[in-house]
């Protein structure tokens, strides 16, 4: 680097907040690198980093030592000089295979650590102090580098450091529902990254970012395409496209994964079947694997939905899901890939009742999947509500591995208008306990392979992507990103260590940021519990488009389509019996969890009306008639979303204004919509309790008619008829 | 400003280049106010511009200040003090209403530049040597403010300055083809820019730099929505969004326009007819139009496609259209509103030519539009092709003033990765002299009234804008937005004049960037007419998306929507007659242009397949045969696209980076796609004149099949189904 290139770095550093033109627009997510704000800890830092140490050059080792250079430059205002042997304070970066002197050190601790772990530790290197990186591969010496970058963001100590990871899950995923047309189905952020169109000839700076961020996240793999989806992804000009973009995002080790349309042999094979069991189509399935394999070497796999909603699968043949699975799954095996498939399936008959389905259909085929076939199991039984249960087939199916699936876009959760930090619901789901093999049995350990001694394991999170400049749409939505990339990669971390690493790294140090922030951000996802869902209500959202409250709706193509299928009030009560005397999907979980949520006694209040349906006037642990309580659940969540509006404008002058105004926005129109599910709620509930508004709560300010005519024609994500 | 501030401003300067992360990605359009490289310039400048002397506050006049501000502190670094008399080296800004100082100066010339002209002028105040930037209105201050700029960004003189200037045409609007769920008609940069789910809670900070972008260059009108419109736009909650986009655009002195879907009384009304001239669809639009006037008191007015392309209109009541318009003219007109009408227009039976259609069905309706009714004409009688000669109608109705629309996104020229600068394509329909008065009876003449004495002109121009960071996807589409908004202010304005200030603001003043970039540009479009339509051929684009070569499109619903339809080719020969001996078309237009277009003698050859259906051995005026000369030209267009990469990469260090490359790779596509036409189009034609590729000319790649067995289900823009 030129001296005058140097000279630059360092005037960047004061700038992002002079002019407009450079407002924080959220495009840099938590790798903006603002300058350090404490001179003491920068003077530390910047005597440990002087010189940047590398023995070889490779694309991803560029990318690593790219990412110092920038790093250093917006943190610290200051420069690395590069050389090949250590100095005074040095930074010395690669593998034992390639360093010399990295292998010299001997790490012992590597040996444990696999393709993606890494090792961060103070030594001496010729006789110099040294900070050194190293891992097994290119790619977790990157994953090392963005770890250092993010003690150093976060104002960690970098003396004595030893540190040495790896991922407890292999393959960590975002499924993006990215339609061919650029549309996104349940997409809040714009519309799609990928612009087909101009693929692959035109490469959008945008890969590469997108590539970065997961990267410093961990996260190693992504389905570019829709689970609905289209065959023609799968032809020769679609295949050039993604071969350009795993061409990009190779160096930051994230494998392309696509969807497969169970029905591609026939809509764009010539076949007249896609039975997997049958010979031509299985044929035809290995020469286009085979295929794909030779635009994209490491190409990760599939993943399926099929026979779900309006899904061409297996079972159009009379065939199973493993067979369906399996067909894949053997084709994939030669070249290292997976299949996911998914057990988001429910039957086109109106079930007696939604939740048990997955388990009802695929616990008997335990056993039955290959050994690269993954099954692909949402948190919850239903879909990506506020609050659900664990799902019961975690634990049920020991002989294959499951995948966790979480939602970080947020199709019941305000869209990209409404703050809600998903971590507390992504742990509530892995912390929970399946005793399957008796207490200590947790979801995080059924995926993570280890209760079971699986060989595979991976994640899948629903991208809330797009090309919003911002990405997610909602600032506070890249911390979904970034807390379920940190989870993917260590579900022992808390919700509340990923915020405040994502709030430092993100707005501000300052403890007067970092304090209101993520009190807010805790408790966001229990406030919009309460003013959407409280009380194990589920599923009572907008038809179709799912925006804002219908508890009302009724009358639908499906019986589970509607939301009085799902909280069955009536003039007695109000609740889904999902105990014995009623669907008895509580009997899919282990005994220790029937007892739990069985007895009423026992039942936790925020699973009270996922299992029981009780009457109005139930008394709670409050004292409060169960009418009662639901109306101050509602009302307590709309004034807590007034109170998270308090809380971020604490924050003003203190994080970038662009950001502040932003989110305050945002804010001002989930207190707003928070007023609404409230008011259409409690009006609604109230033509079945015929009881009063408690005293002292102010009155909705219209009528359930008002309520019930909205209507939304235009909400964004709503699935396209393909 | 703080001082700190100040230096801020300073330092930003030289950084745009050094980290990626500050890589011009196109954002700031022909406004980044890089720094001036000449030292002798900037040294003038500074000298004349220490002092920024303003006498009142308005939104309008904190625009101006603020994009001073923001102009020097970029191309000089530098930064005006701010003061309220002058001093040495003032610019002074205001209108002599508010402003005392300019009231004293007297400046007779502000007398007849009416609400939008300005005066700048080196002066003397108060005895200190001064610039004047002044308006009788502060939106004719602003626009002087970004002229004075522009002066500025060219390295032009600001000594002995004596500017006045007013637009030539009153209303310069854009049209946005943008549909209430985001997707863009003929959108090739993105989606669309209205977020109407957010709105109008949130507001992006991307709706002022839309605006600012349109204020820099004069344009003062933007319909948002397609003319293919929905009646939701019309609705309370859109209102209130529309509203809020209005109040951010006013300070720009740019007003928002709708589109009527003439149907809405129906629709949105619960009216069981929408027959213009019922007295209940009167009273219903009456009341609309008020209350769209309570929400955007400076509303502009509405935009109508009616009876074209499947859209309801007055022909379904058996009205005029002129019926249809004075509908809306007369509840528009109290509010000093306008209506635009569409002429593009052809039956639902298929005519003996399309070309002639909007002529026979408005030529007979001149005069019974109210006076605030324009007809809004497109430049050609087909649809926007590469090229087409004027429109008949212009000239043809001299008591209705008529709207000239022209297409600023590429629907027939690239999409968004060709570059196709179209200010030569204006040109060619402005200066084209209808004779309608005789000779000198120019387009630009009609259009802006001056020809016929109308009191009211207006110009549109279909948006090339999306949520594609860059605005237009092709970094030269930004030069298309750009030359719309300076033909619409002065379309005495040449090309060239406008391609040379864009490349200075945008790129580089430096001549060896302008050279080759300019000389690209000013053939561009030619290149393109010779790839795709060469010698007055027209519409053989691919069906639907309009992607690619289509020349053996046939067997459609509508034969006009055929390419067939419009090459005639067949053993004997090719080309559409609309001479007496055909359609007649050439009728339509006065005596000498039938006279230069008729006769082949005379017949330009650029329109001769237009006009003249004539054998392959048709002798041209090189001594070739019609079918060499074709093909000559497909070879020549394809090769000049390969010429055009050679110019840009002349630019190569001497441009950003970022820009640099994202062009080289669009070149890289045009001029395959290129190669793609001339192909796809020879060897279909060949078919017909049975005659060799002349020889010297490589062989296409595939034979004909193969081109027509091409598919693009995802092309972008393509209508969706409403």
């Amino acid at each position: 680097m030129s001296s005058l290139t140097r000279v630059c770095f360092v005037l960047c550093l004061s700038l992002s907040v002079c002019v407009s033109g450079f407002a924080d627009d959220g495009y840099e997510l938590w790798l903006s690198y603002r300058p350090l704000a404490d001179a003491t800890v920068v003077k530390r830092y910047k005597a440990a980093l002087q010189t940047l140490v590398t023995e070889y050059e490779s694309p991803t080792l560029t990318l690593a030592t790219h990412e110092i250079t920038r790093a250093t430059a917006g943190l610290l205002k200051t420069s690395l000089v590069r050389a090949k042997t250590p100095a005074q304070g040095s930074l010395l970066l690669g593998t034992p295979r390639q360093s010399p002197l990295i292998a010299s050190l001997n790490l012992a601790s590597l040996a444990t650590l696999g393709d993606e772990g890494f090792v961060i530790v103070n030594t001496t290197v010729k006789g110099k102090p040294c900070i050194v990186i190293a891992a097994n591969t290119d790619v977790g010496m990157l994953y090392g580098t963005f770890h250092f970058i993010r003690l150093l963001q976060t104002q960690q100590s970098i003396q004595n450091l030893s540190v040495a990871q790896a991922p407890v899950i292999q393959r960590r995923i975002l499924n993006h529902w990215d339609n061919l047309d650029r549309t996104v189905e349940r997409g809040y952020a714009g519309f799609s990254l990928w612009d087909w169109h101009k693929l692959p000839d035109y490469i959008d700076p945008r890969y590469h970012a997108y590539a970065r961020a997961n990267a410093s996240i961990g996260i190693n793999g992504t389905v570019l395409t829709n689970v609905n989806a289209n065959a023609q992804i799968l032809t020769e000009p679609y295949l050039r496209k993604v071969k350009a973009l795993a061409d990009v995002f190779r160096p930051y080790g994230l494998k392309v994964y696509l969807t497969a349309r169970f029905s591609a042999p026939v809509e764009i094979g010539g076949l007249s079947t896609a039975d997997p069991l049958d010979p031509a189509v299985k044929a035809w399935w290995k020469k286009k694997i085979d295929e794909i394999y030779t635009y994209v070497p490491d190409f990760g796999g599939f993943c399926v939905k099929a026979n779900s909603e309006g899904q061409p699968g297996p079972q159009n043949y009379n065939r199973s899901h493993a067979d369906g699975a399996n067909l894949f799954a053997e084709m994939l095996a030669p070249h290292g890939g997976i299949v996911m498939w998914r057990a988001f399936v429910y039957s086109n008959e109106t079930p007696d009742d939604r939740a048990k389905q997955a388990y009802t259909e695929f616990k008997p085929l335990d056993g039955k999947f290959n050994s690269n076939a993954l099954v692909q199991v949402k948190n919850g039984a239903i879909d990506f509500q506020p609050r659900e249960p664990f799902h019961p087939l975690f634990g049920a199916m020991p002989k294959t591995p499951l995948m966790l699936e979480f939602q970080l876009t947020q199709e019941y959760l305000g869209f990209a208008t409404h703050l809600v930090y998903l971590a507390p619901l992504f742990k509530e789901t892995l912390d929970a306990d399946t005793y399957a093999k008796g207490k200590g049995s947790q979801v995080s350990k059924v995926v993570d392979g280890s209760l079971d001694h699986h060989t595979v394991s991976a994640m899948a999170g629903v991208a809330n992507i797009g090309n919003d400049r911002n990405w997610c749409g909602h600032p506070f939505g890249q911390a979904n990103w970034y807390a379920y990339g940190r989870l993917a990669w260590n579900h022992a971390l808390t919700a509340e260590a990923i915020a405040d690493e994502w709030i430092r790294m993100t707005f501000s140090n300052d403890p007067s940021v970092i304090t209101p922030v993520k009190a807010m951000m805790l408790s966001s996802r229990e406030i919009a519990v309460q003013y959407m869902t409280p009380l194990g209500l589920h599923h009572i959202m907008g038809y179709n488009h799912h925006y804002g409250p219908g508890p009302w709706i009724r009358d639908k193509p499906r019986a589970d389509w509607t939301s009085v299928y799902y909280h069955q009030a009536d003039s007695l009560g109000v609740g889904f019996d999902r105990t014995k005397t009623g669907s008895d999907a509580l009997s899919q979980y282990a005994q220790p969890v029937q007892d739990l949520y069985g007895p009423l006694a026992n039942c936790p209040e925020k699973y009270l009306l996922w299992f029981h349906h009780l009457p109005w006037d139930h008394k709670l642990k409050s004292g409060k008639s169960l009418w009662d309580e639901i109306c101050f659940a509602y009302y307590h969540g709309a004034d807590s979303a007034r109170w998270m509006q308090q809380q971020w404008n604490l924050t003003e002058h203190k994080v970038d204004d662009e950001q502040f105004q932003h989110v305050k926005s945002l804010l001002a129109i989930q207190h707003q919509e928070a007023v609404w599910w409230r008011n259409a709620c409690v009006v609604y509930f109230q033509t079945f309790s015929r009881q009063p508004i408690p005293a002292g709560l102010e009155k909705p300010d219209h009528t359930l008619p008002y309520y019930e005519g909205l209507e939304f024609p235009f909400a964004p994500g709503i699935r396209p008829k393909w």
